[in-house]
């Protein structure tokens, strides 16, 4: 399978979790809902290296927005470099691995397991030594992923953890209707990827470009960072990532006129301070590139690509990501880089 | 005071703090400890953005390894623009910030206190919102920082950072000897400050260069961070940070021969895991620019930036920055670009 060909899986995949997957999530929320709500825990720590980071990105506003916990991103080499295992008996702790074998991802969630922690495996592997050492786990069931630049295991784990969240939401009281929601993310990612051709438009404009700024809010952070990595391992091209909040405090001296800024700009909370930068990049002569359902946004645009209309905001990261994939993807073939093959790299990095 | 001032005076910024600070922070550190010894706190969450969100991940490793204590790093926007309030009940809070002005850090530490929780505000503005919001403050006493790009209130924040979990560690009887450690400091800058001759020569070769990476692991992610951020903002360079870590997951596939990287690889824990990584680096025809106190280290590197001896790895970040501002502030002169005035961007940030 070549990663145009897991791109375009994604529907499909998400079909397959939705079916198979929410009776075991639900079994972990039935256990976990009620320490959540007797204040037991207190917090949640996720362990997670490189794409997998970007989904702890996701839960980090998920988690907060929608069940008011804190997230503490682990730092793995706190226990692999320093020998101290931070103290999380009142977390729950969170491993995202799509291989389920960087050694200091399966430290972590070790250590707290040992500390009686409650602790979940997220992971496409669920034989995987991650696996074996959570209490839980979520099986991406994916299928194979053989690309080396991971795509349709990073939109598994952001559903992964929305399904999560919104079982505990339901058995906590808070609010049951999203669970319903969850069903239109399928066909999201079947419109998301009718973005092609408009994909294919912005990776011919930016063939020649080696730096470029992505910038996301609110839950569409995390989108910002995944294209951004995307974009370096697949399309060679120095991609920064940013929240519009702090792009303001510093980077903001990078730019000039011509240079691209990519804008992850859905509806929503955030939507409304991305369009005020992007008034202001315009003013500065800097092009724009921007991913949104919003027809006023793609108006205003240099160049535009639509995103899919009708997800809730804090559903709209898993399909924003896929015209990411396909403007990475098709920028690398544009710049005459084989986007199957990323030099260097492999696919299981087993990080200490 | 200009940046080249600013950057001189911070051995006399650690030195009076240390002097003027100490009893301040000692008094936080009284009430807090018990707190932390009885299990009543189970995280730090703190609340920064641009420089100050550097401190922050100084302070993840410095209160991990010393304290045990996992942080929580906040999204402010759960709170600007979803209107959520996590939990933090059971969290020390933290807001780190020079100006003491950004609504939605002082809006992060009015909400936890709140709700009950201990709130440190650590700012250069002891008169500021952010102060006024916190139940204690740490004033950094730097006096006023004039040019645009934060150096000394870097320095003189990690020196606080460091001052507190100091304390915190010394009164719940893990180890009181490290508050000696701390009057090594200012000592340590002023050797810092003698690497300009090897810095500027560091600017000139890379003048010509609009990418770089930069790398550092452990206590020294938090410099690889902030020396990326001067890059941008003073130098407009397209400077990317990495653990090492997660370089490997991806980012390693942007390199080619003659492209510039650059390690923060001080003796210490990370120091091996650096230098198996310049090695394969320097396989594969990469420049290696590597700022150590380590010999070997220096003389493996395409260019070297010795830096101080005699701090342990846990302080070591407070020297390392000053050769990288040093760096950057060179490199935009030798790009033609005012360091005094980067473009676009304000000293403080109103972000919300």
């Amino acid at each position: 399978m070549s990663l145009a060909g897991e791109i375009a899986e994604q529907p499909a995949v998400a079909e397959r979790f939705l079916r198979e997957r929410r009776d075991a999530v639900a079994r972990i929320a039935d256990r976990l809902a009620p320490r959540i709500a007797a204040g037991e825990l207190d917090f949640v720590m996720i362990a997670a290296r490189g794409t997998s980071d970007h989904a702890a990105i996701y839960a980090q506003y998920l988690f907060g927005a929608h069940l008011r916990l804190p997230i503490a991103l682990a730092a793995p080499s706190l226990i692999s470099l320093y020998g101290v295992e931070p103290r999380v008996e009142r977390a729950l702790v969170i491993g995202i691995s799509q291989s389920g074998q960087s050694p200091d991802i399966v430290d972590s969630v070790a250590a707290a397991r040992r500390q009686g922690a409650p602790t979940i495996a997220i992971t496409n592997e669920p034989g995987s030594e991650l696996a074996a050492a959570a209490e839980d786990v979520i099986d991406l069931g994916t299928g194979p992923e053989l690309a080396v630049a991971a795509t349709k295991t990073y939109t598994a784990q952001l559903l992964a953890v929305a399904s999560l969240v919104t079982a505990l939401e339901a058995r906590i009281g808070r609010d049951a209707a999203r669970d319903a929601e969850l069903d239109a993310v399928p066909d999201a990612l079947r419109d998301a990827l009718k973005s092609e051709p408009q994909a294919e438009v912005v990776a011919r404009h930016l063939a020649s470009r080696d730096r470029v700024i992505v910038i996301g809010r609110g839950f569409e952070y995390a989108t910002a960072r995944e294209f951004a990595l995307k974009l370096k391992e697949l399309a060679r091209v120095s991609a920064d990532p940013y929240s519009t909040a702090d792009f303001v405090h510093g980077p903001l001296a990078l730019v000039e006129p011509g240079f691209p800024v990519i804008a992850v700009a859905p509806s929503g909370a955030a939507a409304a301070d991305i369009d005020t930068l992007l008034v202001r990049l315009g003013e500065l002569g800097v092009e724009r590139i921007v991913l949104s359902d919003r027809p006023k946004a793609i108006a205003a645009a240099t160049l535009g690509i639509a995103v899919p209309t009708g997800l809730p905001e804090w559903l709209m990261p898993i399909a924003t990501i896929v015209p990411a994939q396909l403007v990475a993807m098709h920028l690398a073939i544009a710049r005459g880089i084989d986007p199957e093959a990323p030099r260097w790299i492999r696919k299981v990095t087993l990080t200490r």
